[in-house]
């Protein structure tokens, strides 16, 4: 059987809510999803000010987190009825909706203090969304991860897992936000099977260097046009290259400490004599280049065959750097989550939902080689304020 | 079929935890509970300096919420392995746990700013439990009551008529803790048929007399010696009866404000030359006659018959209150909780295992005539981190 189920995913960025329809059928290893409909809904300036302000630990309060807790769980119902009237279904269509809520603190590592612990605060009562909706609800995924030492992220590669798991072809599924990350799942892999790591910059230095030479009138090469009238200039690729994380064994992990401001001063330090767009083109082929390298490396290199590279993010806007990806692997197909039905824009949101199917099948959900749990957990909460919420909610399992 | 829970209490007093192991079986109306184990965790005394700094507005902080939330739902999952230890039981026998939390904010009114809202907040995470003990936990029941509406309290009133609910006789469930409460269960009544009020003062004003005429060196009349040896005084009796508390119809509640220091400095200004015993006999005898009148005006009067007065709450180790009240209620049995297998101390407890066995069969587990919900929910959220302990949570639901 097939069940339908909302997912709701709030960023980092404040911005709002993105809330997904999607019919789900089959189980981990072999799982079914499609879009049926989405939508947005925005923050107002006040309730961005203020999820700012309580996520901030020198203007937080107890009576506000407390009293954001219930208003985020209102809006996030107000954005679970939203689509569904969009959708033209009701509520006693949906099986559950599955929240990932807001996070509001977020701390992987112990304190100094005899009563510290590794922890993580995801306001938007479940319970709340569920008497607004008259649906089951799912949420608060990462506390039971954190609860088994791991670092209650990231969540995604299991996700990709889920969403890309495929019986005839191995995939690499890449990211390309500020920082590029890959999950590999292999053609009938098992979940012990899956690897994951940043492969290195995504956008994030050619979106530095754009800025710069655009006189910071452009934050990134819309459509690859600099890139594309650019030509590649082997010094500074050389140089990128021999950066050192770029040789470093997965897993592992990097961010904007690396690749961010202070290495794009290092290049304009050494290469800043060279042409605009040769300067955008030279990243970007080494941006390029840092994602199939680690790929050949790092994966072919050890046996783990590539047969499909599915893309997501804002990289995958990106013509000239797909095209460049393409190049370096001859034989194998690159596309994007488009695809596959869905704009990786979705993908958070789906992914909770997924999250929510298999909690509420009793199944695992978290891949303890992401997240560095010492063991497998089934991660969310449940709340059904109505029996015939409960009852929807329990034919998950295909009772 | 029967089910074995462990309910977890973490009271107001910020003492510790109480933990009970009970065996449950029917539903609703004629549901059957008894208790097979209990025992008590204390807080260390840092843990209860940062409960009680964490609690207060002005001394909380957004980084000791979140750390502490799963600081206690370790504590709690260590106090049940203990409960475990101590019954002999294994995690395998056990359906589910239950669990309040411990409240370090609740707000059942709206504040003044646009995005305020009703709100409550129990923490001590059931993922951090569930991981902890591998049992499925439920908790966090408060905020589906407030999301419908209701106080989210009292949630006692829906316990009494789940413990004491019974065919033959109509019972009149009496706490005596520092203000006094009735939950009237009828026999063989539905939920809607269950009354509650605050009957007045409970042992607030014997304790304060005693404490004044002790020469502030005795807290309460240990097992009504003081009030034994005095003489009930007519003319402060009638003085007590005159107060408009005892006239207004339920429902209603009351507190420290209306009978505390203040009321009792009254007493002392007109009667404060009597002697010592008999001041304690006539507020004992007085506080009797609230009790046993208010059920004549607005139980009995009403229609509404008693077989069976259960009493329960510190007053009930006051045997002279107790034979007062007995004294007022000629042909009415009145007894203790102690008759009915269990002490009142582990009445929370008790309490919040049977509302987690409501919530996994999918059944309403509140009274909105007793929170001013709108109304009736599901409260409770659910988090079960391990398959086998999915497995076990299920079969509450008998299947």
């Amino acid at each position: 059987m097939s069940v339908l189920a909302i997912g709701l995913m709030s960023g980092t960025s404040v911005d709002g809510i993105d809330a997904v329809l999607v019919e789900i059928s089959g189980s981990e290893g072999d799982l079914q999803v499609s879009v049926k409909e989405s939508a947005g809904t925005a923050y107002t300036p006040e309730e961005r000010k203020e999820l700012l302000r309580i996520s901030t630990e020198a203007t937080s309060d107890l009576q506000s987190i407390s009293s954001m807790n219930f208003h985020l769980g209102k809006k996030f119902g107000e954005a679970v009825n939203e689509l569904l009237e969009k959708s033209g279904h009701t509520a006693g269509d949906i099986h559950f909706v599955s929240s990932h809520g807001h996070t509001i603190f977020h701390q992987p590592y112990k304190g100094d203090g005899p009563l510290d612990e590794t922890n993580t605060l995801q306001i938007g009562d479940i319970s709340v969304i569920s008497d607004a909706t008259n649906i089951a609800v799912v949420g608060d995924f990462r506390t039971a991860d954190m609860a088994a030492g791991g670092h209650g992220a990231p969540l995604t590669s299991y996700i990709d897992y889920l969403l890309f798991s495929n019986s005839d072809r191995s995939r690499a599924v890449q990211n390309i936000g500020g920082i590029g990350n890959v999950t590999y799942v292999p053609k009938n892999g098992r979940r012990d099977q899956i690897l994951s790591f940043d492969t290195g910059p995504g956008n994030m230095v050619i979106d530095e260097v754009v800025y710069r030479v655009s006189g910071q009138t452009e934050t990134y090469d819309k459509d690859g046009r600099y890139a594309r009238e650019g030509r590649i200039d082997d010094g500074l690729l050389a140089f990128m290259n021999e950066h050192e994380y770029l040789q470093v064994e997965p897993p592992k992990t990097t961010g904007r400490e690396v690749f961010g401001s202070h290495f794009v001063d290092g290049i304009f330090e050494k290469f800043g004599h060279l042409d605009a767009k040769d300067l955008v083109a030279t990243v970007s082929e080494w941006t390029a280049l840092t994602i199939t390298d680690s790929y050949k490396k790092f994966l072919i290199g050890k046996d783990n065959e590539i047969d499909e590279v599915i893309i997501g993010g804002g990289g995958s806007y990106n013509p000239y750097l797909l095209e460049r990806i393409a190049h370096h692997l001859p034989g194998i197909t690159v596309g994007v989550h488009e695809d596959h039905g869905f704009s990786s824009d979705l993908k958070e949101a789906m992914g909770f939902a997924l999250l929510g199917y298999q909690c509420l099948k009793g199944e695992y959900n978290q891949l303890p080689s992401a997240t560095g749990a010492d063991h497998s957990v089934i991660m969310g909460k449940v709340s059904f304020t109505q029996p015939d919420s409960f009852a929807r909610m329990l034919a998950v399992r295909g009772e």
